[in-house]
């Protein structure tokens, strides 16, 4: 393509209501144009962008087995009441009526059509197992539209849902996604984990979140330096310390500490190692007027999460306020501790292996120093209840946890019987016998990839895409070209041995100054450049640069096909 | 693709509220499943038909330098106010409002949309021409859909816009645009004509109809046997006989014709060949209260839209009532004349050219025989008046016409200013004079044209695909496999072969009886058929039969590969 036969509508300036590194860099490139709130018109740059992540998907769905379908966009109340969203759904869900006022709602999601289908469709296990997918427009009217099409109300998803006879089929389905969405991660150049994610209400025994990793993402996700282990910080197991605890050497002694409220405190004006100290929290008890007293580290974080899993809490979890502490404790927040109190005391794994560490005194002003466990308060119930941080054991024994952002771009969820059973989807079994489809469903936010990968991969000067996703692989800026025949003639021979050889170009033909076309091209965020000027033309070179590389280098005008075909791994 | 893989789900049964015969085969077929009134899924093998129309479409508008896009189908209403759409457009136009209670509708069509891209993204006639597409989910809420994709709310269209500084960069463009069109349904391998159209109220030198041609199609078409000439019959030239008036040979005569109402009644109880008669109407003419008596020959149609366009006549037209006609002619209809009325009389190209013809008398009950024109009364003004029949020559000059039903599939078009007025989008041109953009638009119905297809090329077992848009283009029907090693091993290694070359196959790997199989994959329409067979397969042949052609024929099991590269036209 040349730039003067396409649209290249780059800004120089920041737009206004741009929050977010991709966002701004979209607009900026001529990527996206904001049409109303979270609608987006992909102009052709972006398109070509979108339309790669979608092409990898689909090749990676197909050879995974996956049956494409497409569904359509606005779908009837009907299917939604049967399966009950249709009340239960909030405001994201757009409805309408058409002109007969039959009430139509526009698809966030596509599990009640699907499901439909499947029930019409099937009737023996002999069809199974089947997985259907789709690329395809979705709406969600979010009540704050953000981030560009990181978070916009229309937006373009892959969604697959799998149906199966038994549990055992879909699991094996599941880890075949597991495996497609990777090879799409892969392809694709991001860095990426698929994450254990919590499987809440709908159950299931398997949920994992595909997470771009990247400075602004929303997700702290806790993964091992030398496996595949990935988690959600809030889901990352916290493994026993492996130390034997050691030997009281202190006795337990009273300290008078006004006006410290908060373990801090108590390591700026006692000198206390935090984590030499415990910190105890009062949450409710699964018993209606119980307590519980739930002891952490000084230097940890409750994990709420997990918290709320023991048999001995309140779900949801709920925090005392501080009167209860009071009355349960006989002293306020800042003062608790776990020697002498009356209620059950759940010890966090890292804390339980302390010795000779600080706590509240149960009275107020007053903490304790010398605590040890056993001797002065018993830690009969110890569980995992703190967050994970960086340094911490991997769960799965292999190396260390690093924590980093990530933005979920997948998610993989075993759904098992919620709408086959809501909307009654059988098949009949080996024996003759009506048996409830069982569902998994795979969703990958097209779109958002584009984002992610912006979010992953840029600099000051703009995007920096990976050779797969890039609009262009290669961009070819004539310097001066409207003058130099020389130069013009080196640019159009490159462009059509590029081209010929399969490699997307963009030829900068335009008639502007050099800066001008650097920075476009360096906004736009094309893997490769090569320059053309008349200087190293002279010389028999032309001039080639990464994108992310600092330096440019020369090469000669001979090889420039050879050089790029491996640079792009092609050759 | 094994069908044992994908989903094959045809139905015996022809389905109750299908009217149309590519509605009935492609839900026969399992290529789409209703979801609700005019909402259909495309179904696993209808998505790949759809796929192909628009991967020729996309392939040869890119070829055209089109640049694609793609705008949200949620469209804000106040573009829509602007434009004036909003309170012009009927309840096609879906209309809805989000959380916030603004109002949006589904996009019918884009043309607000881009115009408003237009004119915050060009700022000067350096940037033009640019020519825009997009292939993107449409609604249009119909009062009521019927013939499945050929007339569904939701559907697939590609549609195109294109700026220009001038109406001479439109017109180019324009026929750019013809040209790409008329590939796209050479390569799709369909029948069709590009057929001059009315350019209606919006004006535009020019507008032409892309019509697949199909007995079902709802306009007539007339094209010339041997020219590139087509017209939708309502607006093609009739054009004057290539002869002289014969001199007059017979007396005018009264014939007392009691109950002729009719031309055909003056045949049957006169004797009076139609072709030798006139029929006389009358309609307002442009001046409030006046009359004009239209004449053509009596087995000729009056074309409405040719008479209204006359400058003597009230546009609407208008048909006079028959006491009108009573009281202006003196008798009422089945025995007017244009001999001695007190009206202009306009007379048809080819009624102006025949002798001694008979017509009413203005007398009820009588006829006259024997008239002429000039000695009987003048025909001073002779118009174009009829609708074309079969048979007359094409106003090329170049052969004679035929008549087709056709399908509109296609639309081309030249909107001018409007738009761009309504919306004030303007760019700079040469002198910095700011200059309102000229624009195309340009439609291709991409879900139609897969039922229009079928509507053109069926038979009583099913759709007859074209190659280039059947789903798979060879089936192999392997019999009796699950019990012939042999049988099978050949099925294998044919399909190893030819999806090694690039060809979609089917194997049809169920366990079924042979008649089951074949009745499917004709159904579906999968053009080249390969049989093996045990018996066949012992001498190494192997059966192979087009799905049009009427008997199957041997090959060598050696040369299949080479014979099905030579029938796809691959070799």
């Amino acid at each position: 393509m040349r730039t003067s036969q396409t649209l290249i509508s780059t800004l120089k300036e920041t737009p206004a209501d741009a929050e977010v590194i991709s966002h701004r860099l979209m607009l900026r490139a001529g990527m996206i144009k904001k049409l109303a709130s979270g609608l987006y018109t992909w102009m052709p740059l972006g398109l070509k962008v979108l339309r790669k992540v979608e092409r990898i998907v689909r090749e990676e769905m197909d050879a995974a087995g996956a049956i494409e379908l497409l569904m359509p966009v606005v779908q009837p109340a009907e299917l939604w009441q049967e399966s009950g969203r249709w009340a239960q759904y909030g405001p994201e869900l757009l409805r309408m009526h058409d002109r007969h006022t039959r009430e139509f709602c526009l698809g966030p999601t596509h599990e009640e059509v699907i499901t439909d289908i499947a029930r019409n469709e099937l009737s023996s296990y002999k069809q199974l197992p089947l997985n259907f997918y789709q690329i395809q427009t979705k709406f969600r009217d979010e009540i704050r539209p953000r981030f560009g099409v990181m978070r916009a109300r229309e937006f373009t998803m892959k969604d697959a849902y799998s149906f199966h006879i038994d549990q055992a089929s879909l699991e094996e389905t599941y880890w075949v996604m597991h495996r497609a969405y990777s090879n799409v991660f892969d392809r694709l150049g991001l860095m990426y984990r698929p994450v254990e994610a919590d499987t809440g209400s709908i159950g299931g025994s398997h949920s994992h979140e595909f997470h771009v990793l990247a400075d602004s993402g929303e997700d702290d996700i806790a993964f091992s330096n030398e496996s595949d282990f990935a988690a959600n910080v809030e889901l990352a197991e916290a493994v026993a310390p492996n130390i034997e605890r050691p030997a009281p050497s202190q006795p337990m002694t009273e300290l008078h500490t006004p006006g410290v409220k908060t373990i801090e405190d108590l390591a700026t004006t006692q000198g206390i190692d935090p984590a030499q100290s415990v910190k105890t929290l009062i949450v409710a008890g699964a018993q209606e007027g119980d307590w519980i007293a739930l002891v952490v580290r000084g230097d940890h974080r409750l994990n709420e999460i997990k918290a709320e899993k023991l048999p001995q809490v309140a779900s949801p979890l709920r925090m005392a306020e501080e009167q209860d502490a009071i009355k349960v404790c006989g002293a306020g927040f800042g003062s608790i501790g776990p020697v002498g109190l009356s209620i059950p005391v759940v010890v966090d794994r890292a804390a339980a292996v302390l010795a000779d560490f600080a706590c509240g005194a149960n009275k107020p002003n007053y903490h304790l120093t010398g605590v040890n466990w056993e001797r002065d308060v018993t830690a009969a119930h110890i569980a995992d209840l703190r967050e994970v941080v960086e340094g911490d054991p991997s769960p799965d024994g292999k190396g260390i946890l690093e924590i980093k952002r990530g933005i979920e771009v997948g998610h993989i969820f075993q759904l098992g019987q919620k709408y086959s059973e809501a909307m009654n989807a059988q098949v009949l079994d080996a024996n003759g016998k009506a048996q409830t489809l069982s569902m998994g469903c795979y969703g990958i936010g097209i779109s958002r990839i584009v984002a992610a990968a912006i979010e992953q991969n840029h600099d000051d000067k703009g995007i920096i895409w990976p050779d797969a996703m890039a609009p262009y692989q290669v961009a070819i800026v004539p310097l001066n070209m409207q003058k130099s025949e020389a130069v013009a003639q080196a640019a159009e021979t490159l462009y059509a041995q590029l081209t010929d050889a399969g490699i997307e170009v963009l030829l900068d033909d335009r008639n502007e100054r050099p800066g001008i076309k650097f920075a476009d091209m360096e906004l736009i965020g094309i893997p490769h450049r090569i320059v053309i000027g008349d200087r190293s033309l002279a010389e028999g070179q032309l001039e080639y640069k990464h994108r992310a590389a600092p330096d440019s280098e020369n090469i000669a005008v001979t090889d420039t096909l050879t050089v790029l075909m491996s640079k792009l791994g092609l050759a």
